[in-house]
């Protein structure tokens, strides 16, 4: 089984440790390649970054459906474009957002999520809504750090983090955590062993999900919503987007 | 006042009719642009088309925050990058489907949705819960018309859109009709005559909505959610994006 | 167009003021008419207060109805008797409670509600049910001010409801205010300054969702629920709101 | 214990019928004392009438709370002026579409709610959010009969109810049925009989919830929302309200 | 008319105590048995005790069939096999926190529930929202209470449930309180006296809420959710459950 | 990793049954061993047959905890006793209607469950509900089929059950359709290309669930709610199950 991993913002060496992550917890027989976007936002930090991330997302999955592909995984946590994806893939497309939120329903009754920058909490709600999951999600917790110093060696990022769970976990008296940046995916083992407590990382959540998806012979529903959109003219620089 | 109205796909005939139908309803001293990104699809009726028409929608934001615009209309019934488009503007920017079921709850107590393709509905339905206005929607039907089929001369699109909207008040006993389609915008009073209940076209209630938020003093909000995105490299062909 | 605004208690100061700022904010051809009724309490601050305020407000709209009125605004943030009002007018009825939800919504992604008593907070959030706007409050705040307090001169009343709106935006992190009682309808600018916010009055916004209805042409639809009450006697001193 | 059932409306059958019933399930030791107001409509079928039954209704209980009621009931499926009545009194105020929707819920999973006019059916659905019955509630369905049909000898009144009743069992798939209106009162037995599933009747219902209540030493908590009003002046023909 | 308690535990002092409380508030004529089961856990304080004390349960349900009970009443505040119950019985089965939360939103706009330890307040909130009392639930207080304390004489166990009453209701702002655990049924009107808010205790209100349904007629709905279980094998121990 | 796969009923075909279906998805690695419980009902199709399933899951589970067992799956569609299985085990408990859900929620925007006799319909209901998959869930359309008639050979149960998925996809314009019954799993495939959409059968979803967690070190949260119960004693033919 073939999984693309497309970190959907253009940093390299998140897209790396992602890949990492990924590769750890896939079962035997299944290929991972993790890739960046030729195009799109360096990080992934508001609407407008991420609706920018979408058109290299999508350009990443129309090549994966070429080179026989048989699921995707969308790691940024605002799992951005993925209704869009799933409408031009044949296998499931599952983004870590709604990996880490629905598996984190099934080991506890409620979790809280720590993400990174205080705008982007709303993002983290309007998925829980849309994934059912609001019910179990206590609160949306913010570290106030910027995406890429999770990637800066020598910040004090991983601290931050694990401090901002165990504070989370105590106030929210929640259950368990789900880190809400694919860029934590590392740190999910280390933390958990600091709090006692389970944390759910979106990117192994979702390479388990897709994996489950694919060897059960699920793929994505042509019929209704999902189905492939009409062949039609695309203008400017996106034309090369028209499907037929 | 100055309103932007932009028609996210690029079919200039719809464009031109949608400029039409605003300008109808401004109030002496309101200016209406209505334009057609540079980029983009022909027209919206997919997960994937809506996707592929916000890069074109901020740009031309991105352009109106340069030449004075105090407000814009997205003009397409799935309101793309509704929440991109407002981190980027100072003055509000209203999308179709938002200011139509907004108004439609102040006229009845429930509204039906009479759209374009099956496949749209979903989206409807999706904005309706985002805006609030679920409970007021008693369903959302679809004509299974293409959209540019309203754009073709001869053509019998009309007809079936009036007819939809007769069944729909009919068999949800709903009080009044949202027409799901920015390029239906002209039908709307004829529709009203017809069934006897009234018809709310988007692009009128938000060019209304926007003149009323301006002409009060209020844009959107630059705290939190909505506040101006961060500055960064943007890769690939999208680069221009960058923000500073 | 003719717009009445009804201030539902009968303090004559207070029906001055909101029609002042009612009038600041009326396109150019919209005539303002600010009336207290001829009946009921002096202020609003209870279910009791405004069940009676209803019986004036009726009889006001019954005579507009008689003088070409072409929309109407009901002016105290509990929109008392908003849909009885609506099965006996032809045009829009708008409450401010309402309109400045609505609208609050389209420019932030949250809002915190700043009233007077707090026994009233549970009137609001029965509104912001109603409306479909509960998803967008995060929270409804009393200033422990009786609404008279904010008519008479040299009061603290302007210090206390800023104070209360600054604390509100802090605790509950939200993007804007809606100001709780259109007795607040004067205070809107100069907090909105002071905190740097977006400050949302009831009075203004109602004013600009019912021109904005009236001038594309929308009424209340008199299909289904608001359609106009049958014939009856009534009996004692109700006797003269008989319909025929 | 002294128990008020107030019909809201002026038709004295109708008031004897639910006094009738009311006593009919009284335990001994319970008086029962059935009124209807001095002013208002002859019948409540629009949001007007319900509005204009309130002032009537707050007088009978102003009234109660001189004379030692220990609790009340109001006898229309509207529950009008509930809130308000709940302020001004000490011991329970029940309404009648709220007992028999709270007893539905232990009877049945789910329940049909057969009441007389179309137009009244969105009040009904508002009373089930408003008490938490949504969830139980499959469909309200009107006979298009008037309230008055009820009372008038010979009608059809009777086969028209029990017959709706059946369909809606049957289209709802539900467990038993809620009669819509305090008018319904006698047909109660008969119906459940004919379609061998409970029938639950407002008042009946509302009389043993008011018994209840008392009997376990609950009033209305005089804590919060429904403290007493403030004492303040009334203006007009309502000025007989003013509290002190 | 005879009502049997079923206390779930296998503690003769807590069955004493809640049978007590039960013939307090029973109307004459009401006769009281108040058991405790032939099996299961001594107390209740886990899903894994309540679902373990299901079978001890529908054991007397089964018994009380036979022997002519009228109605039930299931005295823990998990309200444990509550559908299951009412599949086998033809009278009407309430339990003890579905009684008090209806009464309690019939008393106050919103009440807070106090209740033993931590681990159940997920409990209370999953009945909240079955029986649609979400909506009135400010919060569930845990006193860090073992269940069985309340049955030690010279515990301080009244004076910590008074105390978390108290402080529930200041810092929820509600208007009254629901206690939440059968155990502490004779601690309601003390408590109530102490803090100046309506409490509710499950027993009474259960006791009433039965004795209420059985004296207008209604039972279990036997169309449908809860019509008799189909016959069928029963293996190992619980052989004896089979039904014919 | 070694699984337990426990059907709750006492039926071994269905057992053998299920256990193949397990074992045909599970990846290399995984041990999946089948069990019916010692005690409890043959089949599931009530309330009441579904509380008493209980103890006997239960005890498989204490079994399971002895001999080293990483992950359990409860193969009944009413996921019955999984809150209090997941107290007494360290590693993940996922149910069959759990995880099909979830899943559907994946590879479609709606789905359809089809189940087998119609009073279980509103079990289905309330697991939706409960895991926040209501939304997702077009609705549940019953077979009429006793569970058992999906084991007698020659039954007409295959046509039937594929009949109602066709009909289920139709009238709900659904994408996907989940199998309600855990004696469905060897139906799946056929149906799925029979109906042209993914069919979802629960104990193929479970098992990779289940999986999943267990590979990416998640097991049941043991802080909170899903906690080891306390020690305490159980009275009469349940002491076995007493815990220390």
């Amino acid at each position: 089984m073939k999984l693309k991993i497309i970190n959907p913002n253009t940093t390299q060496s998140m897209t790396d440790k992602i890949g990492q992550c990924a590769a750890a917890v896939a079962a035997p027989g299944t290929r991972i390649a993790a890739v960046s976007p030729r195009m799109g936002p360096a990080s992934i930090e508001s609407h407008y970054d991420e609706a920018l991330s979408v058109p290299g997302i999508l350009d990443e999955i129309l090549a994966g459906e070429q080179d026989g592909t048989d699921g995707y995984v969308i790691a940024c946590f605002g799992d951005p474009g993925l209704y869009a994806a799933r409408e031009v893939a044949r296998g499931p497309v599952i983004g870590v957002a709604e990996a880490a939120m629905h598996m984190a329903s099934m080991v506890g009754t409620s979790f809280s999520v720590v993400t990174t920058l205080a705008r982007t909490c709303n993002i983290a709600w309007h998925l829980a809504e849309r994934y059912g999951m609001k019910r179990f999600c206590r609160d949306v917790h913010a570290c106030d750090l910027p995406v890429l110093d999770l990637e800066r060696p020598g910040s004090d990022a991983r601290r931050i983090v694990a401090e901002a769970c165990r504070r989370a976990l105590a106030r929210d008296g929640s259950d368990c955590i789900v880190l809400g940046c694919a860029g934590m995916a590392d740190l999910c083992e280390e933390i958990a062993e600091a709090i006692g407590a389970p944390v759910i990382d979106g990117v192994s959540a979702a390479v388990k999900m897709a994996e489950g998806l694919v060897s059960i012979g699920l793929g994505t529903s042509k019929r209704g919503d999902w189905a492939r959109p009409l062949p039609k003219a695309y203008a400017g620089m996106l034309a090369p987007f028209a499907l037929n």
